[in-house]
């Protein structure tokens, strides 16, 4: 009636800050990742071997470190190249993404536990299942944007939607299998994160073979 | 005259770049909830049980990491839908902006120190101040929005109006009420704050019966 | 000739960046002046008492806290304000805005400063030196982009220019004052920032007395 | 066919969306280094001369800030000019992106432990690694938008690829001389990073003698 609309750039506007802000939020989870690293502090009278022993006590939290920005930089691009596609929200998805930054605002602090606590298998499973909920949530995030009758999304070519859910599912499925494993070996079940890229690279071999097919630039990524 | 006034795109992206630093504020202070929660250290001889023990003892602070994520979240959402409306600001807004904001970012030590001093009243009731001052705010800049003489927003149909005045005063009014009863008991208190997720579902109920009557997209949020 | 230049939206673009990027650095710099005011720790057995003695031994920091970001509030304000006027950048531009951006990001650090060791002259005057500086470089970024031989920013009405320039001088003028009485009194100095709020309030009636004369929206800010 | 492509704006808000959190992670990365620089604690009773002492004895630190501060900048204003031309984005630049972010997120432990071992070698190599290991990625993914099969940038004109090739560089190979100087001189080492700025003022000279023939705003960037 007499009541204009929100203009169509308001409503395109009101996306783009939700997404700019869980990228706030992300850039945010994943510098803090080096703060939880400190200096290393030599008791006593200095020496150059202690601190380089100092150092390589840290080696802990580096890889900490390396596996978390990796598997934060992960949900990232996965984020990424699923909201690619979305051109409205509601309310569920609303909430549904500031649960999911809920469990990646927590990664740092279980990194750094499970850095801490290196050999031990409780920090260890703490940190896995940080990630699997992580993943879960990620996962319930592509159901929705990919639900067709939700209509939330832009056309997603039936191959791709089952691309993104794949790659999605890697690194929960890793770190199942990584704390699953960490009763037997501290170093197997700690250097299992490398699968994520040998499997993420066999899922982009497997989908991505008729480049010709798909909108170009989305399944490239 | 002969002044070109400034394009209608460069208003719109001052306007854009207020909302935009609002975001980075809000992102910062709802990821700092986490380092706040320090690795738990355990005394003398390591033992899995005295971590164990330790980590339990943390149940306080993660009370407060989730009772303040949703907090500042609710409060994320609401700025997110008032601001869906807003198509100029003038002085008043941009500082009470600045207002809200500041109520935003004390929130991060008012949660550490309510968590830390669990059954004490006064951190509560500090706290419980912090989130209402917040509500208080966030009332009045919705009321300046959505104010008519002003000419801030874009058109806001009467119900939805209230709606959004109703919401916001969910949040002040829980913890209102969870300050009243700190004095009876320490978990009923510190458990109230469920009652947001009650309220906010009622109220939606209760507003958004006639989808179509209003803007899409912006009721459903 | 066949170089087709970029496509005008892209130089817009590069320009937004570094508005982001700034509003970024300023959204961080104003929210760690609360990770500096850390929960105070009761010694020995808990008491209700040395908790609230705890806390009002806190109030410098508060003070510091309040004062901070008002300041920092302010200049983002300036920076808005300013660069609402910017359609283009050099690398003078670029640099300055870095150069500007450091002395934001040590404020923190002084407030922290100035804060713990509140009753001394030598952190205040750190602070307020900070304070000056951060004015100073404001104030050569908006000489520089209001130079009409540069071709940098939109047509700045004469008025406009002055009141800009005017208002960029009230924080830095108000901190020099402040560092030549800290000599005389702790509070006097300490407490002269209100002064701020005054002369803003001052030069705004004096600057906007003819609102239809200017850009709407830009001397209203 | 059926199948309608994702809209042009989608792609290219894909593109910023990379770039703005880029941004964001890169303003964390240069406001943490403040945050390493501790408020001096006096010991014992209170004298105004151990104040002065314990900041004096900070002086370390404060040029750690300075130079990590203008390295980073450095390094953003390199990927502002470099991604300026970028109008596509494919897998590789998005990891490799991710893992120049790496590189820089380090960038706040380094300046410590190298600020709070300023004499030593060891922590100044690392340091030097650290930045000769980002200029290295910069470098790369310069190379890999500059690449005209890959279509990932607009015309980029010979002279400014190679012009931001040399810019790019310049960090790297001076802080690869720090290194090689450590041995000799501390203060040499530690001061050479003066360099960077008398270099990119030389390239700049050399490149920049026909600003007619090159994309006007972008050489003179």
């Amino acid at each position: 009636m007499n009541r204009p609309p929100l203009p169509k750039e308001q409503k395109h506007f009101q996306l783009e800050r939700l997404i700019l802000f869980t990228d706030a939020v992300f850039a945010i989870a994943i510098t803090l990742l080096i703060i939880e690293i400190k200096v290393p502090h030599v008791e006593g009278e200095f020496a150059p071997e202690k601190l380089r022993t100092a150092l390589y006590h840290q080696l802990p939290q580096w890889i900490g470190f390396l596996v978390s920005f990796s598997v934060i930089g992960q949900y990232w691009v996965a984020h990424h190249r699923a909201f690619g596609y979305v051109r409205d929200y509601d309310r569920g998805l609303l909430f549904m993404n500031l649960f999911f930054l809920m469990s990646i605002v927590v990664m740092p602090f279980t990194t750094a536990l499970y850095s801490d606590y290196f050999t031990q298998n409780l920090p260890f499973l703490i940190y896995c299942l940080n990630i699997t909920l992580t993943g879960v949530l990620q996962t319930a995030l592509w159901l929705r944007i990919s639900n067709r009758k939700r209509q939330l999304s832009y056309f997603v070519p039936h191959r791709q939607q089952r691309y993104i859910l794949w790659r999605g599912l890697v690194v929960p499925l890793i770190f199942l299998l990584s704390a699953a494993l960490s009763g037997f070996s501290t170093w197997l079940s700690r250097g299992l994160f490398v699968g994520i890229f040998i499997a993420q690279w066999v899922l982009s071999r497997y989908f991505i073979t008729q480049p010709d097919e798909t909108t170009p630039g989305q399944l490239t990524e």
